[in-house]
């Protein structure tokens, strides 16, 4: 596929990975999101336009042109800054995603919406690994917002045959992640503090490298339709907190072992593993393995991040 | 109970009879939505204080206090309009639902929340009568919206506390209501058009009288918790349309018979009928049979609605 694509909150971890991988794939890119981002920044990322704006009707309408792929990415970015602020995680994820698919129903008919959703649609999973099938019990409003996001797609899927898909991402890393586990226990480190970390260290995760994400993303955009397919993206594989911080502390020479509190954090599953099946049915395969890069993910925070 | 108490909407067909009966509780009531609606207008629906604005969580902080009791009435009204102007639908159902519990959340500590949700929420249900355990499938963008709404609900009890609670209404009548079956049945009568309807007759439809409904909502605050119930609010009793149909022939003295394009309606569901043991153990009973509601609702047209 080639053509005009739309990725909202490119300016994001995620959406200025999809808006490389798009570019790469001989798309012309424009992007739509909050922030300043000159232009020689944002075209090195592979966007052709970049409008800083708030993702509504209004906006997309005057700015947007006719895309025939559009890559969802703006929304709220953590469960924390959803407990703290619900409202505005509600509005940076459903009240833009219902932006997004009125304006291609009304002004980009036939263009392909994809939304990157989230593992938290699946809440504690009864079983692992996570079918997409399983059931849908979100344990927080970050993990609801993203199911009410999903509903939206389906509804105008259906009813006014928007082609849509959803990819529900589990846990992204990758260079330029600047929060969540990774940055804050890198972080940690380089400022000698105690290594002292929250749960119990068996709490597991998926981890797929962004641009694993972003081409899943990608891909998800020849797959959308009437039927609003859902697919996991994960590496298949689970990883304890305490084997991933582990190996930090191996790759950063520490003798001592990363110490837990044994208090989770509020929103936060237990457990993610997903079945990506139906992703490698695809043909998409997950190409980095989290070792890989977490050297990759020290090596970036060493040079740039600091 | 008694205090102060909000209706969102109340301007409308359901909200004004809510403001009625809770004015008869006792509730000193306000209420906030689109139209003007001069003094006396409102007042003799039993509210104390109108203020004709948007539903978003700026005008509710700038005037609704801090109550003790919100029935949220605003929201789409139809599934016709749902379907016609989808981002409009959304706007007046879930954003305004997420600005009343964000209201509730910050400025109203403890308040009790109602949503009037709809039986849309279950779709074409597999089996009569329908229970609140029944799937929730909606088949048409207002249906999705409530479900949307709902999950809100939950989602802010469950976090944060806000006692919520959501009846399930299935098809409120009542004289005033100036839209949807009855009135298009009493208008075409009236202007003496071919009795031509859509559907096939067989359709059926549990029918409740509006203020059989406020009595619920207004008990549904008594019931508002961290778990949110949902409670179905139906008359428990199936009527075919062309039941209902008849019957208002019948009353108009007619001795034709209601004839049927067999062509149904997208997003109505085909059968409706509501399981009310919940509401019944709550107390509630619906006060107002049917056949009692349409002559009562005849005699409104004949008098005011022409």
């Amino acid at each position: 596929m080639s053509g005009a694509a739309l990725v909202t909150g490119a300016r994001g971890f995620i959406g200025r990975h999809v808006a490389r991988h798009l570019a790469g794939e001989g798309w012309r890119v424009s992007g739509i999101g909050h922030g300043d981002w000159d232009g020689p920044a944002s075209r090195e990322w592979g966007l052709s336009e970049w409008f800083s704006a708030d993702v509504n009707l209004e906006n997309l309408a005057a700015h947007a042109g006719a895309p025939a792929l559009i890559v969802h990415c703006a929304g709220g970015a953590t469960v924390a800054a959803s407990i703290d602020r619900p409202h505005e995680d509600f509005q940076r994820t459903v009240a833009t995603t219902a932006a997004v698919l009125e304006f291609a129903r009304i002004h980009a008919r036939g263009a392909a919406v994809v939304l990157p959703s989230s593992a938290a649609v699946y809440g504690d999973a009864a079983q692992l690994p996570i079918a997409e099938t399983a059931a849908l019990q979100p344990v927080s409003p970050y993990g609801v917002h993203k199911l009410m996001a999903e509903h939206l797609c389906r509804s105008y899927a259906r009813e006014f045959g928007v082609r849509a898909a959803v990819v529900r991402l589990f846990s992204v890393y990758g260079p330029g992640l600047r929060k969540q586990l990774w940055w804050d226990a890198c972080a940690r480190l380089a400022r000698k503090e105690p290594a002292l970390f929250s749960g119990d260290g068996a709490e597991s995760r998926d981890w797929l490298h962004v641009r694993d994400a972003a081409a899943l993303l990608a891909m998800a955009g020849g797959r959308a339709g009437g039927d609003c397919p859902a697919v996991n993206g994960g590496s298949g594989r689970a990883v304890s907190i305490r084997e991933l911080l582990s190996q930090l502390f191996a790759l950063q020479d520490r003798t001592d072992k990363p110490v837990f509190t044994g208090v989770g954090r509020k929103g936060d599953p237990k457990r993610y593993c997903a079945d990506i099946s139906l992703a490698r049915a695809w043909g998409w395969t997950p190409g980095t393995e989290w070792r890989k890069g977490l050297e990759e993910y020290l090596d970036w925070f060493r040079r740039d991040a600091m």
